[in-house]
């Protein structure tokens, strides 16, 4: 059996029956023993988009996401989606092709040299700091313990990506596999889980029981721990405010006791009033982004705050003052802190609550239909978003893209029917829309994709129209034109006094004809020129099963709630 | 005057009257004083091409090119391009946008944080590898040095691209220009110059005096020495074939005496030949790849190689065997090579000469008109790109794109009428046809860009193409159709007996209808379905101004004639 061929076996063991695969000559012989497994492959246009749409794979399938990219500029090409990959914490998994061992730089051990074989780099130490691991097979004999090293890393502890790159000559050696030697990951001694742990459950309930309006923070911890169950039964005894991060906005319906939403610069006026009143916070796998708690942290400046997080840099770095720091990895914890609480007559913050919900009923997020007042006006954002939320189900995965949409996205979905949202969420990056829904369609076929971009955002991975109609994945792209990089002439006009700086489409003839797009790309087109029958035409549109391209006219004078300085 | 300020004025100083930018909340006091200081700036669609683009450019202008890029994902959507800046040795400079200083992670020193501020990345880092130097500016006041600096090193010695992080707080910061340091480069005491080269110049000479077949390799570092003019000086007095690689191809017309063009595994079978034969190699600025010598080495297995480079580790690597390695910067060293042999009276080769033209004479590249033949067959490649170098001229750049393309410009074209070309040399990457054409017709207005790629690698940057269509740039695509992926079908066929491995283009529908491409991105649309009266149609674009899409319809069954092998 070949190197390339005990890696493929390895992934179907691990039940991996999807792969985002661009070919190369570099990668030739893993090409073709994925071809020979039966492994379905998803040929991206661009390698850049390869990571993306194996992290949305890896989101939906609670699984590693894998993809393959070849040598040299093949894996150059994945860095951007690599980086993304690597904030949102993302478990994937990149094979990438390569030269001949002794043509490689890796081989010289020199920063010198910049290319020595056919179309040859380093990608090792590129990626370092993009990774958890990275590693490139030397010895045919170390690929059991390699690949078994970056699967578990991948998905384990603050889960993330890994790369591992595969020379042509370790690709095609023959081996056997009795031979090769196992990875044993460490297992972590659960440190002093049973002595500690119980006496940071009593500081946590001290200050519990001392505070008046404690308030519950949930983090991407929390969802990549997998203890979905376990937090809902610790909120439900509990009994206090629960505050996402735009990460877990779709963790549990708005609807529910306790739940409301997200906070944060661009969130709902509400959540930062309960904020910024609290005086205990108890968060689980939150890094405190300004985004969330303000620039200057001012949104929590009233409250004591608890954070248990296993990362120990975020819980010690000079951001968000944290009073009681706990490192835990939330898969232990969680369990732990719910028998721990069980046992516990909690007190009661019936007055904080009542005074919550109060909050949430008075300042809701406004938002104007105007078509229904003034047909010359054009559509609200606010209230397409919020439409396109409300007639989607369980069946639906919504998707986000930078700009405009990310942030009302945010602040108007309530996934009341358990929708799932996939996004660009610690960058908020142009041009995700696309690879994520192709990644959602491909782990979930019965689903519906209703994914949103900006007329903006599009172009950055466009290439991949072509892969959704080629496939004729379920995704309806929404495309929202509302003439072009609206967020960039929010900023220019609050910085500059309205001294905008040329985008790529600032002057007339710099948009894209989208309808022209669509036909180029082989995609059905749709257009929304209005809020007219709005209802209708999105229920339509989401009970075809044809991917679709959809043109959405709004406001091009959009304006995006701050609810750290509007209302 | 803030930050920002200072730096487009150092540019503006250094005459850098172009850049390419796509702006962004992280970079917008940069994008602000760019506009301010009138510098022209061409918006790229996705921040990948933008450093493909400053290469062209400085290629084209011998100098700097400048490109400027957003925080976080902005920076890492630039890492291909920075890539191939790095693998090509385009002295570039990059300026990236990131968020206040104390919200970055640079801050933290922390490799387990992976984003701080918003949509905030620790690029340094990431870019070390592939940069001269990379820094992000803490200090407002080091702003003079650190530009300084940049530029001097992207553009002394090997050059290669720098890469310049600059926080917002950094951007607007005010400075007083006076109290800025300067950088002052090592001046590398032109060492023993005087001394050692003078027995270098003997050793040289001595190997020649005893050859019988000698011959001249001219690499990159020659073009990149500037030294142009000396080179061709002692060509003449050497008189001995002188070889090019596929960086050097252009450098002198191939119809120059001793002129025998590119060698290599992808060249002609005479060049092949010549350096088989030859007993002495006088190498100026090239690395040897194995595309050059065969990847066992065998090109120059019966002769003894000077290599004459700058970089330690390419002279010492274990790869071509070096008998006699030099350790120059080719600026200093021509020039005074020159006037050690214009005082010498040297050996004559005129068998060996007249050996080396019946070898070219006897051995050419065979390309076969099908059409003429058989109108039912398709455009053989070959033909199309010879007609394209034969009818272009010196107000011509020439850009080839990987695969087929890239091979056979290479191999045919001869540049008789000293046109230039661009292309992604090292790596034959996809996709940098387009931004790189975009760089060329920015640096010179004046020319026309006859561009090649094929319908694979077009989709790689397509999103560009509204790029050209938006600045009506002097730019003739001609989009090679062979039904995609020519190169990898050919791999395929010969490393797997035809089991061939899907690619985004391989089965029916996934190839794109060009002439829709060309209209969603509002380019005119040419058709070239076959040979009949190509050069005149070929004429025809080459005298029209405007950007033109011309699909060109070839063999599917493209054979790419192998030095090595075929013949």
């Amino acid at each position: 059996m070949r190197v390339v061929d005990f890696i493929v076996k390895f992934l179907k063991q691990k039940k991996i029956n999807d792969i985002f695969m661009l070919t190369g000559y570099g990668a030739m012989y893993l090409n073709d023993a994925v071809k020979l497994a039966g492994i379905k492959y998803y040929a991206t246009r661009n390698e850049a988009t390869a990571p993306s749409m194996a992290s949305a794979y890896s989101r939906i399938k609670n699984k590693v996401g894998v993809a393959c990219v070849t040598a040299g500029p093949g894996a150059t090409n994945a860095l951007p989606g690599l980086a993304e990959a690597y904030v949102d914490s993302s478990p994937i998994v990149i094979l990438s092709g390569q030269v001949d061992y002794k043509q490689t730089t890796h081989s010289t051990n020199s920063k010198k040299i910049r290319s020595f074989g056919t179309a040859e780099i380093n990608i090792i130490p590129i990626v370092k700091p993009l990774t958890k691991y990275a590693e490139i097979i030397k010895n045919p004999l170390d690929v059991k313990y390699i690949i078994q090293k970056a699967f578990h890393l991948a998905s384990s502890g603050r889960k993330g990506p890994v790369w591992i790159d595969i020379p042509l000559n370790v690709q095609k050696a023959k081996i056997d596999e009795k031979k090769l030697k196992s990875y044993l990951p460490k297992i972590k001694s659960k440190i002093n889980l049973k002595n500690n742990i119980k006496k940071d459950f009593e500081k946590i309930l001290n200050l519990f029981e001392k505070s008046k309006k404690p308030i519950l923070i949930l983090g991407h911890g929390v969802k990549q721990s997998g203890k979905i169950a376990e937090i809902k039964k610790i909120i439900d005894l509990l009994k206090i405010p629960v505050i996402f991060t735009r990460f877990t906005n779709d963790l549990i319906p708005h609807n529910k006791k306790y739940i409301y939403g997200i906070s944060g610069i661009k969130a709902t006026k509400f959540s930062k009033k309960i904020m910024n009143q609290s005086d205990l916070a108890i968060s689980f796998g939150c890094r405190f982004s300004p985004q969330f708690v303000g620039h200057d942290y001012q949104a929590l400046s009233k409250a004591k705050v608890i954070s248990v997080d296993l990362e120990k840099d975020e819980l010690n770095k000079k951001g968000q003052k944290i009073d009681v720091p706990l490192r835990y990895d939330l898969t232990n914890f969680l369990p732990y802190f719910l028998v721990f609480l069980k046992k516990k007559k909690l007190k009661k913050f019936i007055q904080w609550n009542n005074h919550c919900r109060n909050l949430k009923k008075n300042f809701p997020i406004i938002f104007k239909n105007y078509n229904k007042k003034n047909k010359s006006k054009l559509m609200d954002l606010y209230y397409f978003m919020d439409r396109l939320g409300k007639i989607s189900s369980k069946k639906n995965i919504l998707i986000t893209d930078a700009g405009s949409n990310y942030y009302i996205g945010g602040q108007v979905w309530n996934f009341e029917k358990n929708q799932k949202e996939l996004s660009s969420y610690t960058n908020a990056a142009m041009g995700l829309s696309i690879p994520l829904s192709i990644g959602a369609a491909v782990a979930s076929p019965k689903s519906t994709i209703l994914s949103v971009t900006g007329d903006g955002s599009l172009e950055l991975n466009i290439q991949e129209l072509k892969t959704i109609s080629h496939n004729k994945f379920n995704i309806k792209l929404f495309v929202i034109n509302n003439g072009g990089y609206v967020s960039m002439h929010n900023w220019a006009d609050t910085f500059f006094r309205g001294r905008r700086v040329d985008n790529p489409v600032d002057t007339g003839d710099g948009t894209l004809n989208l309808r022209n797009i669509a036909k180029a790309f082989d995609m059905d087109y749709f257009l929304i020129s209005n809020s007219k029958n709005l209802d209708l035409k999105l229920k339509k549109i989401n009970n075809n099963r044809k991917p679709l391209f959809v043109e959405v006219l709004t406001d091009n004078k959009q304006i995006i709630y701050d609810a750290y300085k509007d209302y």
